[in-house]
């Protein structure tokens, strides 16, 4: 078993300034300076606990290199590209207004996407068996002509694609498990029967209008396009069974050559920018199951890029647990949180949930 | 209509050090140093806000003073004042191994149940119509012998206590509106009918195995313990109808001579520490109902403290929109947030929140 | 005795970014982002210090108010309001490239700008005895037609021009113990013989190329500025006798009406700014001075405005023990830190400082 | 040309607290929680930096492994050691009340110490040229019977005396260019002829009362100490006179096997904990003269160990411009502080300087 990971200091390095969480510091909104949740802390911390623990010695250092202009333009417009070349000297936003990023942080997001790419590759490639790509600034957010939700470029839309074209893989399927709904892949690939998008988040949290489960792709792609929009307050009770009823059944339907885990971890118990109560444990199962899935559906080829996941303290377990999973770690590290973590009121799956899944259920027999 | 306001620099002097979020920093179990969830910044930051839009001309400011010995031991044993005396000089914990602090804390956390001691009489004494502690360390969790969730003193219990023995006022409910249980308070009057104490909160995630609708008092107290869990992913919709249809009723059938409140804004979109979705909004309307009943039960009594509340961007909007409904503000200042946060996906009243809600409602009738 | 104090919580809220100290971070010129070194915490922790002593309470509270652009003109020029202005909604920088600030700067600046005349006026007018104002950010690099090294408005300049215009006050004499030259305070008065400006600060760190000791002011105003370079390791000794035989020889000729300090802590012994060594106690010392030659010269007419000082932990001491003078606190606070920086090597005045000294000393016959 | 490095993500966990920079923040004393000065981050960015600029591609990474309780009990006490194992668990201090570590910190000395035994003894093996070890917490002020000044373990003497006994290296030269006096390397070795330790210090500042000319060893290591107390305020020309004056001529007569540099960078122009002025590219040069006498005296055997620095901004340029030099880069990293820093005043040699920089040279010609 062999492990592919991705990570480089510079995207610790992506500077989201001084925002008051979400927006531009201000005295007269009375928004007073301070951090943008979207900051360095959260996933330079999944690292060094990578370190920390030795787990980074059971994996194989993939070096990323900068995304190419041909690259960003397979899912990207020129006008996008234009835009983030033209503020790369100054810093400025991807577009949205909620994306800030400093001079240079062209640079590191090529980086990122690189990653990303880099990830995918040496798993089609046999380079490894499966990969983790520690990224930032994440990617799911954004769209062909505009930057969106602190995303940049569409890190794993580009890889797809350029896993597509230069290495010819036919079917893939992206399994986005970040919080927040994976609009800007699926907008990628909305009209393509070839991508199986699915994503499972929180209902309406961002973007604020999309993720609903009656969107599933257009023309060509409908039915390839699938979206779980769990109530606030899902554990991994909830999650886990999203997986089985939707993520699982629609994978097999599907049965890509390659899967792509859109690995946020913005779901768990203390994060600021939902309200999941995924724990460790449990983002541990779900890394199992799609490990399971991608073992018994394309030769285990499967390669995870980071997204979401805002808490500092708690995200590095969970992303740890699911790269052990990735390397076969047979005595995991333990989650020093979980005690309390999964033993919250109402982690098991609830009715309510479970009639949000079943919406999702019934549509799953309609792929492929 | 003046509005009494209590605030120290002190309160954010307390020091909850390193600690990886909620668990003492240790490389051994992966946890990186970094901040305590219970940092200065989120209180600090209310009270610059106040300053910031100038409500803090609205309101009289009231200066602190320590709580005594004699204060502290109407609701703690010598044995957790010996205690804490002891480990002044060092820093310690407060006895359950997760509220640490460092030297000369007890000095703060005298200075913090002195301040709610100071509203709760300054509203007694009609000094003013009604009063906002702004304190630090919080108090809901300290039990009469042990501190507890970051809470060294049980600071309302012993101001509640406290106004009772100097000022002869006989009835006094508690509302506590904190995201986890008031388990502090509760066991501080169990067995006590002249104290009322009500709590709304998220259903198990602080404490673990308390705050459940039927814990209602004991003895004499049985029906003046009133708990409401909440499921975890409530909103706006939920706690206003829980405050319709729970709270307000109580405080009507017990009809106090005066409201305590134990105002934790943790129950905010994007607190770590819990699940909820209340916005700024929704707190202006809890506060809202509550000054109204106070008005139209105990001559507008009502004095408030404030509690948990862990992001330290949006609890300064929560906290100064009560704050507002307090002083009478006719023009609130605006929730730059708001546009994002009441628009989120189940704001509005879940059938599943209903059925907590009802279980509650059904105990209210017992009263008095 | 009675004190004038302004501070107000919005000079906290001046946003100078993520740069990496100085510099914009850029990843490409191997700058990560950080913190400015001119940012809120050394002078919130001066005030936080002064309230946690109880020091504030012997002091006479003064509210700011923003400074009009009828006093701003009266050291700038139109064009420098206009851009400050312009770059109100977006942010921007003060005309040097190396004074950023976020947006709504403008109005924190006039701020800072109002509470130096706010403090300057109270003196006058016989509100208080002297004055203090906490303000930030600073001015006194200021230039009329450009901001420049973290300065966006002449704070003193513009203060001392206010009260010459509103109150008739014909003699001032600005003190600028910043270690930095007070550059800007200096070229608004250069040819002025009414205003004397003297500046004592390290030998060319900032501005690099002024404060020279032959900068002695122009036309009418020659030899009504005086400035003495102090070679980089002066400590205690070198600035007391700096002080006895430059600064209180120069007031004692000149015989001003109003004493202004540009109080600048940055002469510490942490300090990241600069490489002296002037501890709390020296700093009281200078004040004590200061206070003395007012009390002799000018009924006491003595207000200090707040200037640089760069570390966060010790500048709120030196700050504390100028106050103290100020507010004639006879028992004052101990500097926790006075045994070791009280003593480190060469704290006494050296053979090469007092050269420089010496050279100042000679023109100080030629003032008056 | 190759160069090892040692870095461990580790490093970057050892805790120092909220210590109000020197002290344990205090209300009673006026110490508000803070930083310590020697926190994670100026490490953490010198290696963050090694890797941005892709310096880290021309190293050899040598990874760190823990020092022994044989290797620790070369240098230190039994006792020392027995008080750092009994604190692990809750954390405590060094032993001076000045070295503050969290629960785990002794795991992560001993990975400090075991990194500079790794990078001295690659050296020796002639795994690599020459060699970086960037650990942390620093280690030349412990004493052999308790930890001083932030260090717990003293690294360096350490791993001198490992491997003098495992590699049978004879004769050792440390020169220390911390900018305090490096007192634990030097009372490790004070009687021994076959180990010369050399330290260029700022006069007095720590410890308080060491690092004098006079000290040169005891017994038979009479002579094999050698101290140069430069003044406050020396810049590069000062140190670079001491280098060529003092430095290499003292290595030059005791024609050492291997050279162990103790590489700290808190003379830098902005440093908290002194008052000097190497800039980058003084250290730059300093590197180099170091290199070429190892070349010179003993094939190019040279290992340097981080010591001090604590400017998280600028540090990060000094360290990696000592690398850049020994791993044979040609076209260095652009400093882009040095346009400011370099052209401080009174950079040049002081007349004073060379005063102090006699006193030394004097000495050197007695050496064996
Ligand atoms: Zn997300
Ligand atoms: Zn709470
Ligand atoms: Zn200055
Ligand atoms: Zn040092």
């Amino acid at each position: 078993m062999s492990t592919g990971y991705v990570y480089h200091e510079l995207y610790g390095w992506h500077d989201t300034g001084t925002h008051a969480g979400l927006l531009p510091a201000d005295p007269r909104r009375g928004l007073q300076p301070f951090r943008h949740f979207e900051n360095a802390e959260a996933k330079r911390r999944v690292h060094e606990l990578v370190v920390a623990t030795g787990l980074v010695d059971r994996l194989t250092r993939l070096a990323p290199r900068p995304a190419t202009d041909e690259e960003i333009l397979l899912v990207h417009t020129p006008g996008h590209l234009a835009r983030l070349v033209a503020a790369n000297d100054t810093g400025g936003d991807a577009g949205d207004g909620g994306s800030p990023f400093g001079p240079g942080a062209l640079d590191i997001a090529r980086l990122a996407t690189g990653g990303v790419i880099r990830a995918a590759e040496a798993v089609v490639d046999g380079e490894v068996d499966n990969s983790y790509a520690l990224v930032r600034p994440p990617g799911h957010h954004a769209l062909s002509d505009v930057g969106m939700g602190f995303c940049m470029l569409a890190n794993i839309a580009i890889a797809v694609s350029a896993v597509r074209a230069s290495r010819g893989v036919e079917r893939i399927a992206v399994v986005d498990i970040d919080v927040h709904h994976g609009n800007g892949t699926q907008a990628a690939f909305e009209d393509d029967p070839n991508v199986l998008t699915v994503s499972v988040h929180q209902d309406r949290v961002f973007p604020p209008d999309s993720g609903f489960v009656t969107e599933r792709g257009t023309g060509a792609g409908h039915g390839y396009a699938l979206n779980l929009p769990l109530p606030p307050g899902t554990g991994n009770g909830g999650y886990l069974e999203a997986m089985r009823r939707v993520v699982l059944p629609a994978l097999h339907r599907f049965r890509p050559d390659l899967i792509v885990v859109a690995a946020g971890f913005d779901a768990n118990p203390v994060d600021p920018l939902a309200r999941m109560m995924v724990t460790a444990g449990g983002y541990r199962q779900i890394g199992r199951m799609l490990l399971d899935a991608a073992a018994e559906l394309c030769d285990g080829r499967i390669a995870f890029a980071h997204e979401g996941g805002y808490d500092p303290v708690y995200v590095p377990f969970c992303a740890h647990a699911v790269i052990e999973v990735l390397a076969g770690v047979e005595q995991p590290f333990e989650d020093p949180f979980g005690v309390n973590f999964d033993n919250q009121g109402q982690q098991e799956l609830q009715p309510h949930q479970e009639t949000a899944i079943e919406a999702a259920e019934k549509l799953v027999a309609e792929i492929g």
